[in-house]
């Protein structure tokens, strides 16, 4: 099999729907291979990630909005590293049933974020699956040698950061899933669509990439839960934490969301789908950054910093001490 | 989520089971994301394939195997492309009831493909699937720049080439199936071994690689049949061919399957499955290749010759033309 499949049928739709979408590199998908050319001096970041319908997306999701948080979550990855977005390869493994009129609307929602991103399609793979929908991209970016932003840079007295607001995405599962709690109700229309869109639409913080490359000592993007994330943050970089969870940014739909139950709040921390970035850096780097002044175009918020006592992380919720059982989501 | 995501539990098992097979850019699959590094002047060949329990393989074909083969077919791409394996990213979606010993079995296939491509795994994520096991590889390697062996280079006059012997995967899948046609009775054992091992096992052929960047106009690897793929090839090249259908090299074990049943033949030449290399190459190209002794380990034959008619095949066997009417296994 091509990694640029064609055979008859598969060809013609590649033609139609997804060579709009190719760069150069992908050299019109009608080759086995895509090509990358690192720019010299410039290492490639590469980040994957497996999206199933019935478990990170819903089956009658509009097929736009699966394609776009298919390739955003790849992109937030990308950010976290500091990296500038070069091309994806993506493996579609279709269910039964499924027609074209869906595919071209996933193109077209997948072309819009692509373009947005700047990162064409350079290859990829369709199959058929008795299963249901499989996507699987794999994306690719450039940051100058050894500038990869790690998880494992961390050092005690570094600041602790997050961008945009937390929890969202969890809450916005939750008013956009077929089981709609009671405290769904008591929003207003707006936040309800508020919270489901940034689920269903992750916005992909690179904008930020340039800033973190040039002053994080580590990143990575909240995908399965602030809490769980930044232990996984720690363990990499061998140190602990102090965190103000009051500090925590929550947009005004998930304030509201919190008003009407309190218990939420935890899963604003802790439910994932977030894909804003989770970062830390020295305090004179913060300073530097800020000063910069229009550098970036979404928020940083501190909300802690960095300790030498590795693995161990105090929460504190309005002074007083807080814990966590379950830290993020877990697929096992 | 993270390109080598750790979530609790799957943390573990990448520990355990896939970060032996890591190379330095897997970074130990602790971090978001793998690193290439192309040497100076080099380019990255990008290849990705998705292969579904059920349409690409038996479900309880061996998970070593399974694993095997999910490389293989990506570094049969690269080898035809001419480019030398960098790494890989995996995208592993694990059916309802899956095994840690399956998993470990799989990863120790993994790791021995990966070991003898000299290709390791800089990254992944692992999810859970209500569907079948779903795997997606993307493979890379390094060719000088611009030196990529294209689909589209055949020129009028080049010969045309395919390296080992073609028919042994798609007579192995029958062979190795649960519905075992008559004639695979009347091999002896030790060819149904040979073909079922043939379509489990392709032997992606890396050693070619380099006498390709060097010498031929075109190539792709046949995997889904070569009168299918050769029409793929001479569409890309805009080219026909004469094809001698007796020049086509057969396995003693396919040749026997041929002789119990005459159709087998027009199975070998379509069927798909071999990782095979097809190739064009001008005349003086093949001498110089064949005048380099011991360059290459794999024999290449001449099956037939480009023309100028372009989509214009002839087919010729026992003297007599031949058409045919399905080029290749599609998926739809």
């Amino acid at each position: 099999m091509a990694a640029a499949s064609d055979r008859p049928g598969e060809f013609e739709l590649i033609a139609r729907h997804f060579a709009p979408i190719a760069g150069a590199g992908g050299l019109g998908l009608v080759d086995d291979a895509g090509l990358l050319r690192p720019a010299r001096g410039y290492e490639i970041v590469v980040t994957t990630d497996a999206l199933v319908a019935g478990v990170h997306f819903f089956p009658d999701d509009p097929p736009a909005s699966i394609a776009r948080k298919a390739l955003a979550v790849n992109l937030s990855d990308l950010a976290a590293k500091g990296a500038r977005p070069d091309g994806f390869v993506l493996t579609l493994a279709l269910p039964q049933g499924w027609t074209e009129s869906w595919l071209a609307d996933f193109a077209a929602g997948l072309s819009r974020i692509a373009g947005e991103g700047g990162c064409p399609l350079i290859g990829g793979d369709t199959v058929s699956t008795p299963g249901p929908l499989t996507l699987s991209i794999t994306a690719f970016g450039s940051v100058p040698a050894g500038r990869m932003v790690p998880r494992s840079g961390a050092k005690p007295g570094d600041l602790v950061l997050v961008s945009g607001t937390i929890g969202d995405g969890a809450l916005g599962l939750k008013a956009h899933g077929p089981a709609r709690p009671a405290w769904v109700a008591q929003l207003g229309a707006a936040e309800r669509d508020f919270l489901a869109d940034r689920y269903l639409h992750p916005q992909p913080r690179l904008a930020l990439a340039e800033a973190l490359q040039r002053h994080a000592s580590a990143a990575m993007d909240v995908s399965d839960g602030l809490i769980g994330d930044l232990a996984k943050l720690l363990k990499a970089s061998g140190v602990g934490a102090d965190i103000e969870l009051d500090a925590v940014p929550l947009s005004p739909a998930a304030r509201a969301a919190v008003m009407a139950d309190p218990a939420l709040a935890e899963l604003a921390w802790t439910g994932g789908d977030d894909y804003e970035i989770l970062c830390t850096m020295p305090e004179r780097e913060y300073s530097a950054l800020m000063a910069g002044a229009g550098e970036i175009s979404v928020p940083l918020t501190q909300i802690g910093r960095i300790t030498a006592e590795a693995g161990v992380v105090h929460y504190r919720e309005k002074g007083r001490v807080r814990e966590f059982a379950h830290g993020s989501f877990s697929h096992f």
